[in-house]
């Protein structure tokens, strides 16, 4: 099942939407593109009440600019349509009651799953970020501070930390602006290296919705703007996550 | 000093070659490319006695067919060329003694740094990975095993982690094949996802070196090679390390 390719599966993906949903082709109007509308992802992504840990809230070893900003973000969640994304420790707990497309099966044995980006769960040592996304701009802002444990070359972010972090938010942006769900493509080209400890901000825009694919761009810079650490793309498939059997309809 | 882009870095460091060195530009021989010969590189890259741990080794965690792979590389080394590379926590201990081109100072304070795809000290649960190196043929091969810190979708590896593994490999490759430090470019196209705790097999080959950069290209399969996971490319700048002051010479 696994050897089964992205571009195989859109197809097939492709067809299983034509079987069962009302024929909607992706169209000018990304949040009707595909089955589910940006408003109802979000609501589903973002809880009223939980009892899971939301890593992506302030702790000691936020840095100055990046307390600042967030708080700055936080004031635009209360009236200029952004909204704060909670970051759980897993993708599972944010896809509860869903599950991969058939033929993606995930192994469900007992062990500690961590989404890489919350793999190292001391404060400011990994991945401090947080993610705001403003869906009717379908466009993002990623706060994130690279701790010690993500070293490249020496005080440096190592660069694979920086194209995670871009994936990752691409990701959560695909999936909330149009229910992308596997990467494709991702290109970065770097341009100056993030100090371990600072703030870096990655802007990302969702450019295009076509043929079941979210094109994306994303800069990431000082906050000040005037370094600009580096620059990338990213595209996305498209794909409906299946409703879990309740236990009553099996 | 970190505003000045890799682009303009690239114009210093070439003005700073031509004044230091015979003017070698990088031609058809790409171990005399730059400043230091493939072999001397590699032979301060692996020390032959050290009190370091090296990460790079079997343990309990690996599945067989990292074991056994892992093996046969061994065996290679032996009388085929291969070069097993040690994985030290931080490239702070690969390049002691040395240090980044001035204008890149690094944090030194008493922070316990690692080098990204070590920040998982826990066996199994993270990077398990090891690298080969063949540098008459400058291609790498790289075995590697994404522990369940490292998901993505349920059950199945980050994007970003195989991005960041990606960028590992080609780092060391570029270092060794032709001291590349810095990553400019990075290309990837995802077609499989990878299973959490099964075996990549990661495929590095530098293409050229031109105009102080390296280009290289990587294919990431499974071990029958039936399975293509990503391709992708990667360019880095050339650029030598400095020999670190001595206490007596200052």
């Amino acid at each position: 099942m696994m050897r089964r390719s992205f571009q195989v599966a859109a197809r097939l993906g492709h067809r299983r939407a034509l079987l069962r949903t009302p024929c909607i082709l992706p169209g000018l109007d990304p949040a009707a593109a595909f089955g589910s509308s940006t408003d109802s992802l979000v609501s589903r992504f973002c809880p009223v009440k939980t009892d899971l840990k939301d890593y992506a809230l302030p702790n000691a070893s936020w840095c100055p600019d990046m307390l600042s900003l967030y708080q700055e973000f936080l004031e635009k969640t209360k009236s200029d349509g952004w909204v704060k994304l909670p970051s759980f420790k897993s993708n599972r707990d944010h896809i509860q009651g869903l599950k991969l497309p058939s033929g993606l099966v995930a192994a469900s044995d007992k062990s500690d799953w961590r989404i890489f980006t919350r793999c190292i769960q001391v404060e400011g040592q990994g991945y401090e970020y947080v993610i705001f996304f403003h869906p009717f701009k379908k466009k993002s802002v990623c706060l994130f501070q690279p701790g010690p444990y993500l070293e490249g070359p020496p005080g440096f972010a190592h660069g694979g930390s920086l194209a995670a972090m871009m994936d990752e938010t691409f990701s959560k942006t695909a999936y909330l602006a149009g229910e992308g769900l596997f990467t494709l493509n991702l290109n970065i080209r770097f341009k100056n290296l993030i100090p371990v400890g600072s703030l870096a901000v990655l802007n990302v825009q969702v450019e295009k919705i076509e043929d079941q694919k979210l094109y994306m761009s994303c800069i990431t810079q000082s906050r000040d703007q005037e370094t600009v650490y580096a620059k990338s793309s990213g595209v996305f498939l498209q794909w409906q996550l299946e409703e879990e059997s309740s236990p009553e309809s099996l």
